[in-house]
């Protein structure tokens, strides 16, 4: 026995090391390309929204400015007017290295406008409303006049969306509008000069700006969305060496997974000695069906669970390092989402594979009280919990909806609740008091008397005793004669 | 006894996931509402308030700028000539499908302006005030006066604030006025195209922008409020199919109530047989005082505060839901100070309802720890809090009176109480400490002062103790032989 | 001797109550006024500083914007004909009642300009300095002049500063300058209709903008600051009636002072009662020398303590008394030291009344176990700081010599120690993180360990052991047997 | 013994007072310079950079507005001609006294731009790119033009840096520019009017404006760093008397030097006497070969580790003050990297003076339960942070790879680490959670499921157990026999 444990712990640290250079290396490249793109959103948001400003690119909450949004009908035009002239000289505005695709022939340097309305709504005369809410959704190319200027005595360009949409008999109800797209298509290449990437990167950008006014509130919200993807360009790039740290990657991903398939397969081996350990203890007492009933009920026993966590880190990394290969040599299409998954594979997988490294670490009794505690103390906090929990649902659930109106933090379920955990924990306390904004004196007492009671309660009574329960624990394990808690500690250790 | 456990039981569960199911689609409900509303109220500052930016639309604290104001004479005409204007221009202005009520005919589309003014209020030559401080309330409508412009030769309408007065052999002292309230009534109707309200709905929104001098100390707030009122409008809506989420909610109100008056009698059945069962007791026992005077001392043991908190949810409940269904079927107005009793009623309740469940969650001993504890501990509590609170408010007053002045967190008794709780629990504390704003040094030694003595006596002593006070429960509980246990845990159960 | 008591804590309680109303009717008048002074504050700088903004209106901390400062000599000048030409409107822009002094004749209308420059400081031709600097002070009345216009054909008032200085044979030698100062003098009244203060009040507003380039590096800090002092102004106000919440206010003053000297003479009557006591015993033991030196050496817990609070609190109430009702009537200049004065004996009078109440709550033992533990630890306690605080004071010098110049926080020893309080207490702690801003790696990786083991060693040992230290007391007393717990209790209660 | 001891506690106690001053007057100075360079700095950007507005000058976290940056090649013309424009203008527009070395003749007033850009990269008309990657930097000086201006008869001087390059038979294309930079260099001389510096000091301000596009993102981001260099200006300053805290300054240096020699051999001392002591041992014992192995095994108990402290700080101290002695007498360069090896010194000397003192305190038994239980806690704490350290590695790494791209404090190791370490500890939780930009649900959930787990984990469970470890040790050493306890307050005592 004792010579079978280096080289399965020896596989495990080996292979978390080299899960960690794979995962950095992955990471580092991938928020690369994610700040890539996202400056690239910024400068598009520059470039073709008007009066877009910096201060619009903070972080959502706290907020420190409002939405960028449309009130009057004449702003909308001047954005769409904006837009359009703006995007026809992209090439000449940008400092990046973007073109129109198609060297700008056919329509490419013309937005694509698409407007979403309502089939009608009038409003008679007699001050009733007559309406239609089937939904049409029209399309056009906006492709700008030429006119004559008597001033300037040339001929002009005029980027004005109204004359345009006369010219092709279509027209903007403002009433009736609840959706306007502008979309866009452009490509551009991404060379990293300093730190070098694989190689030169050829992406085509499809943009949309957005003017959503579904609401129809009176208040239109302005986005603008890109996403890139990747295509291969019939680029000529001089002077771009064949990059090694890009094999040294692919020859890191499959040593990872040849690793995790060894750690794969002795984590079956331990699994098919344990079976095979169970059966022979169900043979040896099946003629003593008391015994036998008290073995079977202690199967469970015989799965070693740090194994399972194992396995399916192995899993994970395995099928995520085959998607990653699959990316990156463009096998797959290099989209965000597919990206996502990857990243979602080899994330949980190595967070997995370290927490398998526990599991060798809890050979030494003091140095895994954490996980010992834990699992001991597991059935009392689940049962702690309930009533708990009860309690917390019911806060929330009465929280939301009475404050919710008042209160930007309890809008939702899901930020209410992020909200009260956050209180809990000591964290914006004073804003979450001083964001009640209501007029209605009933409100403001109930939401003063609701959160100092829900504090008292959860901050000094629930969390404390959740502790106590988790330390109480921690204390009989502490006390457990030498004897039993050497069994304990066995218990929860390795079986080969 | 044990047949009729699930009943009871089994109502409470399902009372409980009903009133939730209930309450999630009120609130989603009223949460659209609101946001419509606001979003509204934004749209209509955008239009009507001159340079009002999204900088201003972010939450009260921590302030990322100052207030919307005006400081100047110029500025305040400004702002009326462009209130007037826009106003006149809504209906081709907004996005959103408003319009002037009454077709726009008669004064609709002219704002109403009520101003408050001193009666009197000279500067006398010699430098001495006369002021009568008597305050006159003068309203009229703005109607623009049309005149020739020689420059573009056309008749056009100038909106001037000054010329309007005039003509009306009014004026406006700038030294004298209090207030003025620009009134305005608009109507728009609602339709949610995508997530369907029941049906399209009108909506009257009475607008007043008020600019607020009060105060006279040179700053004049300027402040939009919008209410919106329903109102059954002549409309004609096509392909608005009856909604069937919303006679799904009719069915599940009626069937909460019937379970709530279901549950309602449960609890008094318990009552009445508790009573009777105390009844019993006296009879059994009245020929012994000593005995007697125990039982009767014990009277309030019979009652089971359970139950009491069950009935209170069920009050609470079947009032709300009728509440709720007359405002969603327009028997009453359907305004904002209705939904928010509604919400209380149903938010309370539904708090309450998730309590309940904890009493037939207590059965299982460990399950109930919290409340057990909490219970137990509620005396030593209450007198350990005697001396905090009577420290906490002594810090409170004396943080009030002294810092108040220099500091925006102190400047209420109520913000400066939440301030101090917020402290206590970590929350904004380097913020507060370097909001103090004063150049007198004894101020600024006593808030450091203050503050550190505070938090170190409060955080470290005050809120460990009552901490201890808890736990010291816990334990006692926790250590207690078994057999007193079992008592202590059935004293809190259900008694049928 | 149970006679007595009940006198003595009815004083005490209702003496509460009285201070409590009266501090919190001071506060509020108090708070007023501030509010009344900043928004006044606010609306000079509106009328008075070019370019400024709401957005610098905010807090401190976080900053969200940088000073208001200026960085170009014409700028500089832009900034002071600026303050001049509005000045010089200030009675028909304003929207307060705000007048020249006056009648505005004489110097009234004109700011008065101070300049504090360097002697001499030129720049030599070869490249060196030469530079004297005794610092010249020089101030003139910004008198503008009034010059023909030839486009409009008027006479108009040209407020240009540099023009004003040739005139007077003066001259700004940017380089040169240190401070200039822009002092006005206005005159206010204040009359709050809906809460009315006593009667209406006058107050002279002095005012002073102040370019501060004494840094001379480039940046020039403005600020704008006001003082308002009252003074009895020859106005005729109708309709004023006396006020009853005035009368109120200075009956209750005299009133709370009666309290104070009957509970000042009770402590001091209780005072004598005690060392009468001790001279009893030392007469009757003076024979015993060591009995006696036993005595002696308890002189101290003859005195007690609390009611040596208490007297602090009623001197401390009654002199703030008396301030206070001589700046109502206005024997005293309602200066802001003044009132700081008085707030600070009311405050800390009130905070000390508050803690004297706890000494009559302690004759029930349960009820102060706060107290009876912090005076049982202190002496652990001190001798726990006394380590900490070497270690915390360590850290504070280290920290801010070295972060200091990269992080805005450590700049100051008094803001370095707020914010690893603050730290210790969780709070700010990713800002702080992020808020090392240098290029240093050296530094960079210094300040990630600094606050990393900062952090663990202060959160997790040292407050957990200033807990546990605080919390073994209280285990010691719980523990205790009740007949010495009966003592305990009994030495930290009251002596009649 | 007895007698040596106040000898050395006196001299700690006195190196640490001088320590502390000498720091005190050290940081200042820093600080106050550091303060100066950055006010200088910001109003060079207010000079050079087009748009610049305080809005930018806020701190880096929480962001309160976007980055400064450009986007499109217009405004990189224009930010060049401005900062062109007004480079020449330097002198008349500084409020500071910053000159143009040199006295402005040869190249001084000139702008000198460098610019790096691709070798080519030309798009060809089919839609391919060519590119060549080869970096080419080329420089010159932006020497405006001067031109005859028609409608104002003057010759003006033309700053336009198209024209510029045009005569230099240069061009940008934007397409290929990765980077441009200003750079220019200034004079500046600091006095300090009311708190006397040394003497005035000359420096030279070299400056750079960076324009940033080697992302090639399309967003420019824009950077304005100075650095300052003092050199011996031959100025003559009149009135500037030779400064007594100069003197002061330096003969408290030489001090605390002699001082820390002192304390560096008295710690050399005590360990010779300690090393003789073990000798003897070892000599007395030496034939007893398992006692002597004994004595071997504890050899380093006869090494006091606060001694080694003491001299770690001591040899700091003396380093640190020659290099401050230097850096104030001009002897080096007074870069910022000097005086940050300087501060680092001195700061980490000051901190191990102050723990140093500790050693002596640990006198009194009752004085250092700090160090006395966290030396006695390390093992186990050590052995307990294996396990915690693991899962926090896990975690961090997996929330790293999945949440960096949607998640802004995620986006780098530091700051997740940073991030997470801060939500253990209750800051920043709902701005945390809020933060998260994503549309992808499964991300979302994903987000929200592990922050809930990790904080559970590590708050309720992980930080507690570490606290648990602490105080267990706490409690064993107080509940130690008082004989035993008293050896292990001296095992942790000093020898003399």
């Amino acid at each position: 026995l004792s010579h079978k444990l280096p080289w399965n712990l020896f596989t495990q640290i080996f292979k978390m090391v080299l899960i960690t250079i794979q995962l950095v290396m992955f990471g580092n490249r991938r928020i690369t390309f994610v700040e890539y793109v996202e400056s690239n959103n910024i400068a598009m948001k520059h470039l073709f929204l008007l009066h877009w400003t910096p201060d619009f690119e903070t972080m959502p909450y706290p907020p420190t400015t409002g939405p960028y949004a449309i009130y009057t009908s004449n702003d909308l035009v001047d954005h769409i007017n904006f837009a359009m002239k703006q995007f026809s000289h992209t090439e000449s505005l940008t400092l990046g290295p973007i073109r129109f695709p198609d060297g700008g022939f056919d329509m490419a340097k013309y937005l694509y406008m698409c407007v979403e309305q309502c089939k009608e709504g009038n409003v008679l005369k007699n001050g009733t409303y007559s309406l239609d809410q089937h939904v049409i959704k029209d399309c056009l190319h906006l492709i700008p006049e030429r006119a004559y200027n008597n001033g300037s005595q040339e001929t002009e360009t005029k980027f004005d969306i109204m004359a345009i949409l006369k010219k092709n008999n279509k027209s903007l109800v403002f009433d009736r509008i609840l959706k306007i797209e502008l979309k866009f298509r452009l490509k551009s290449y991404r060379v990293s000069v300093e730190k070098a990437v694989n190689e030169p990167e050829c992406y085509r950008i499809d943009g949309m700006v957005v003017f959503d006014n579904t609401n129809r509130n009176g208040q239109m919200a302005v986005h603008l969305s890109t996403s890139l993807k990747e295509f291969i360009c019939g680029a000529e790039f001089d002077d771009v060496s064949t990059n090694d740290s890009d094999r040294f990657g692919i020859v890191l991903d499959i040593f990872v997974m040849i690793l995790c398939v060894v750690s794969f397969s002795f984590c079956i081996r331990s699994f098919s000695i344990a079976y095979a350990l169970f059966q022979h203890t169900v043979d040896e007492v099946k003629d003593i069906p008391k015994v036998l009933n008290l073995i079977c009920s202690m199967k469970f026993e015989f799965v070693d669970l740090w194994l399972v966590l194992i396995i399916i880190n192995d899993v994970l990394f395995v099928t995520g390092s085959i998607v990653k290969i699959c990316l990156e040599n463009k096998h797959a299409e290099s989209s965000s989402e597919n990206y996502d998954i990857c990243a979602l594979m080899l994330g949980i997988g190595c967070g997995l594979a370290f927490m398998g490294i526990i599991r060798y670490v809890a050979f030494f009794a003091k140095y895994n009280i954490l996980t010992v505690v834990l699992k001991k103390a597991f059935p009392d906090l689940m049962k702690f919990l309930v009533t708990t929990t009860i309690l917390y649902l019911g806060s929330l659930l009465c929280g939301w909806v009475v404050l919710g109106p008042y209160h930007i933090k309890f809008r939702h379920l899901s930020t209410a609740s992020e909200c009260l955990f956050s209180l809990i924990n000591g964290d914006e306390m004073f804003t979450t008091f001083s964001a009640t904004m209501t007029d209605n004196t009933v409100i403001w007492y109930f939401s003063r008397f609701y959160m100092y009671t829900f504090l008292v309660l959860f901050i000094y009574a629930a969390t404390n005793l959740f502790i106590a329960v988790i330390l109480g624990t921690y204390d009989i394990i502490k006390h457990l004669s030498k004897h039993v808690r050497e069994i304990l500690w066995t218990k929860t250790k390795i079986k080969w």
